[in-house]
């Protein structure tokens, strides 16, 4: 049973993130069939498209092909048996994912790999009702805007079948993704507990007034997170440690547990006082902000350098 | 008591910071007068600016003209009187700082801005036998390699002069770099105290299996830290709560709660158990890899970067 060759990929749920896989696609040649059941959802998707498709980095597909090769179906039934591969973008609701991927389990040719979006819900807790072939589920965890950013965390359920895992992998990287592989099941999987872990204490040190909201920003965007662009925190430490990562730990493992410690006395508590004064700190400075202006270019410059570190 | 333009630079010390600040003022056209107590210094110091000043961002001075800028004095005494602003890069050990600072503060021109490139030592504690203006002295901690990453941590000590504070500030930016003001002495300060808090659940994810080394680097590397080095954590939440940071926070800020909770749960705990582990792991990957061919890409890719966004 193993997996086909992708040539047409299912997407369900056109909202931000199925609207955004969508254009990545179809920008790499593929054909999509999509479905979505809100009002509006075909008109707004094609508009997305015309103005998104080419912003997807080495895409050689022009954005009158790209919509060419979309399909857009009012009914969920009419795509399950004519795609290689579904992407579900459906709302994060236990019950509604139950019942959606029983739907799809039941009524999809049973070598079809079934990957969803979800970052909230890990697929053991959905797959729960599917009878004919869970071990093609899994999650492709894509990280916003996925039609630019390379990341997805590929997350299989204790059941997932590797062959199927293998798949997707090989599947995500034909798109220039980089997929990594989570493991286990963990809350948040990777990219949002280490996101998390700087968050609560960038909201700790901004509500305490050690630094202002900016200048946080700017400690990321023109030192740490320039540098993780480039080498992650593992090769990081490493290159730190003089080429070593056992030297790293022995001489500065302890600086670290001394700044870990001081952290852990001034934990954000997600108190009602603290989140109003990270909030007041915050928009006092983004409200002066064009932030659509912001928004574009920052898409403009993460298309560029993704096409850059793709060369 | 304004400080005067800063048109030379004295720098004590010369290892892997010391050094790299020369080639930075250097490259922006200063003169700079250098003091390093270590056999062999200067001979080192030379062959690492000739190959180093060129690959400053933005850099419009010739590496020849540089090193023509460059003068190197055995005793420190020679510099104390000739240089607008000094830059310190001695070692962090706090007697020898707390000795050599009330030397350079008796010994220097009272209106000469001090500068300790210091990362674990707040200055307030260095300069408590300083009798002549400690006001003048602060922390201006670059992040490394100091002549490509722009970001300066500058952290001043209860009684240094709000004027010397803007004075370092306005100095950094003028050659290019992005200063952000640390306002009370924070352990860590901000970089490394982020840094920690991402290296803590990176180490009890790889530790217990989670993921692989190499995939929580391209975790970082493909997701986040590229768009963090666009938008900082703080943006990055208010674009994704819909260009609102209230929102973001109502809408998102328990599931981060979730998200900590587990990882409190599982925090990696430095035993050497755990530290040995990691290393393990670490070391099955980074062990086939060419560290140095690593880090000249990543140092070609940063200044490349660098001089992009600056322009």
């Amino acid at each position: 049973m193993a997996p086909v060759p992708i040539r047409t990929v299912g997407i369900i749920g056109t909202g931000v993130i199925g609207a955004s896989w969508a254009a990545l696609f179809l920008a790499k040649g593929l054909k999509v069939i999509v479905t979505d059941p809100a009002p509006g959802a075909e008109v707004k998707l094609r508009k997305y498209l015309q103005s998104h498709c080419s912003e997807v980095p080495n895409s050689h597909v022009s954005p009158e092909a790209c919509l060419e090769n979309l399909t857009f179906v009012n009914e969920l039934d009419a795509l399950l048996g004519k795609v290689d591969l579904i992407q579900e973008n459906g709302p994060e609701r236990l019950d509604f994912k139950r019942k959606l991927f029983a739907h799809l389990d039941e009524n999809t040719p049973e070598h079809v790999l079934i990957a969803s979006s979800s970052s909230g819900l890990p697929s053991s807790e959905f797959v729960t009702d599917c009878k004919k072939n869970p071990a093609r589920i899994l999650i492709g965890h894509p990280f916003n805007p996925p039609h630019l950013v390379p990341l997805v965390e590929v997350v299989p359920h204790p059941a997932t079948g590797s062959e199927y895992v293998d798949a997707a992998c090989q599947f995500y990287k034909s798109l220039d993704k980089e997929p990594v592989l989570v493991k286990q099941e963990t809350p948040g999987f990777i990219a949002n507990r280490l996101q998390a872990a700087v968050c609560a204490e960038a909201y700790s040190l901004i509500s305490r007034g050690v630094v202002s909201a900016e200048d946080l920003d700017k400690t990321m965007t023109s030192g740490l997170g320039l540098r993780w662009a480039l080498t992650g925190p593992i090769m990081t430490n490493t290159l730190g440690g003089g080429a070593n990562f056992s030297h790293f730990m022995d001489h500065l493992g302890p600086a670290l547990q001394g700044w870990l410690g001081d952290m852990e006395k001034h934990k954000f508590d997600f108190s009602p006082q603290q989140v109003d004064s990270v909030k007041d700190k915050v928009n006092d400075w983004v409200s002066q902000l064009d932030l659509k202006e912001i928004e574009a270019n920052r898409d403009e410059a993460l298309g560029k350098f993704v096409e850059d570190q793709q060369h």
